[in-house]
């Protein structure tokens, strides 16, 4: 695997996991066009690599990103005064298209979210597998204050926490911390800023845990359910589940489980 | 705007926000055929109109609505026994009409809920933006206890608070207060009853500062995300979010954020 | 109604509530394909006997159900190394049928949620009407931890408590206890074990007060709801409305409300 040179993200790999942290200081992490591409190259250049079982999506400065970047809307904004009537457009599609390339990525995203969380970063997070929130992290959606609408954050928003409070958070622009964060479903925890970085490596060790080709069979089934009729998904469950009990993760989980022992991937 | 005359409803406009007051004390606001009709008019008479951003719906004498009106039920009753095999139906269906409508009416619709919050008043609930609680409000589905379903009502619970607390509520008729109602997401939240006016003003407050078109095409796409296919809910997003730039809206709100003061819709 | 005769399971019935207690201790109840046929049968025999209003799934010996059975996997590889390369497919499928039955078994589905509710065990814990949990008792899909896949029960774990949980849980393989299911919202409530009993008793009584047919036909209008348009359910839901109001039921429930006493069906 050969990751992309990048200048908005730092890329660290160790072991299984690739560390991917927004590296935009100045604003707060902002998601500008250049870090919404390199998103996507990431996300490319592992995406067929069973090596990599998790990526870990983090921000420098104690912010985990801010939404989106005002010098890219300037630039917009100048492109359409230019005659480019699809400038605003293509700026917000392609972002859209990077959460909803994140959502099914095959390695298991963990977001860990503190300081801003707002906008596109706020639509980032909720495309997570597990959301580890600060307790004083700021969450909100803020696009409607501002004039304009959350587009390519709304469906991703709902899928994540229910029309019920979407509809409330859209429509109020109310800001909240990363304990509410998790009692409405952002996060699936909060904790103290200082215990942060000890539930992440518990989180990194759980998942460790699990087979690699499992966990991405897993996470495949899992999104489908929402997309495909239930026969359908259990049939084809049916034959994955076969295929992994024949597979070699399934004799090596299996002799494990009757060794007491850890299996092979755990280690 | 012309407001309809209404004998079951107050209606009082305060700036941006529509007051609607169910108003037949003597039943604790049984939702009956008139006031259904009479609620569909508010809602059409106000759809279109922009400068009405938030609908405010209460009971008064301490009560939301405690489901639907008896004698209107007799009144099927003796329909139906005279012949009128749609007597039933048309009542039931035509309530469902209502809430369907509610729950994609363009401005937000804020719910106060106090005292009862049974059946139909339940169903109403459910469809609203953001929905505040008395501590000590009473709700439930009483219907299967009557011998009846909870017909017109059962797809907004369901939509509300999703199935596996749906599917308990309605088979056991359970009965339970406001701050329940908050923890399984009927109600946003739940204070105590001499609280609620300062948490509506709050709320009130916050929503004023959402751009008035930017909030209408929200509301829009957050209920579009339930029954489009992803890719076409954000392709027509990032369009509306190149109108919303392009905007007055867009314009004043990105100046307002410039310059540190509140964009005019919020003043 | 003649119950069919069983191995693996204990029938009693109790007036309108069968109780169904997974009944193979030696292996904490886990869900052989005996086991899967069994309940199937049961859940066919009561299906259209309106007496039979509610069943109760619980196990023995202290636990609800650990998970698939070891020894139909080890017959099934057997198989599978003879040359039936559906050996696996048929094992897991059927399981999957029997759970898609549950959820739609017109009966309220009562399930009692003490020590492990593993898997399969968790699977079946999801599609019940109303789940109490002991509060220390143990929850988790240890799929991938096996290097096998939640394959039929994916689907259902999505239902229950939505994507969000469900792809943390399946992916993570985490372990909780039945105070973390209620707030995931897998059981509806937890309470100390010793409480169990009376809390089932409780919710025992509180269904027996809701008319028998009306129940039924709620049932299939609330999961109605996440399969069909919404106009047709609101629709067929008048329909039923209009034939529960002109039924002896809903005579009864108007005649009992009227009277302030409990109606036949509740005695």
């Amino acid at each position: 695997m050969a990751l992309p040179e990048t200048e908005t993200l730092l890329l660290e790999q160790d072991g299984p996991v690739l560390h991917v942290t927004l590296n935009r200081p100045e604003s707060r992490n902002a998601m500008s066009l250049g870090m919404v591409n390199e998103l996507m190259a990431v996300f490319d250049a592992v995406a067929d690599d069973d090596t990599v079982r998790a990526i870990v999506l983090r921000g420098t400065g104690g912010h985990f990103c801010a939404g989106g970047d005002i010098k890219d809307m300037a630039g917009a904004r100048a492109r359409a005064a230019g005659g480019d009537a699809d400038a605003f457009y293509a700026l917000n599609r392609r972002f859209g298209e990077m959460i909803t390339r994140a959502n099914v990525q095959p390695q298991v995203i963990v977001a860990v979210l503190e300081g801003a969380v707002l906008g596109g970063g706020f639509g980032l997070a909720c495309v997570s597998d597990v959301a580890i929130a600060a307790d004083d992290a700021q969450f909100g959606l803020p696009e409607t204050g501002l004039g304009v609408i959350p587009a390519q954050i709304a469906p991703f928003v709902v899928q994540r926490i229910g029309l019920t409070q979407a509809r409330r958070l859209a429509l109020t622009g109310a800001r909240f911390n990363g304990v509410e964060a998790a009692r409405l479903g952002i996060a699936h925890e909060a904790v103290p800023a200082t215990d942060i970085d000890t539930r992440l490596a518990d989180t990194l060790k759980q998942i460790r845990r699990c087979a690699p080709h499992a966990n991405r069979v897993t996470k495949q089934l899992v999104l489908n359910t929402l997309s495909q009729p239930l026969s359908d998904v259990l049939d084809q469950a049916a034959h994955d589940f076969a295929s992994a009990v024949a597979s070699a993760e399934g004799a090596e989980g299996t002799m494990a489980f009757v060794q007491k022992r850890l299996p092979q991937w755990a280690e």
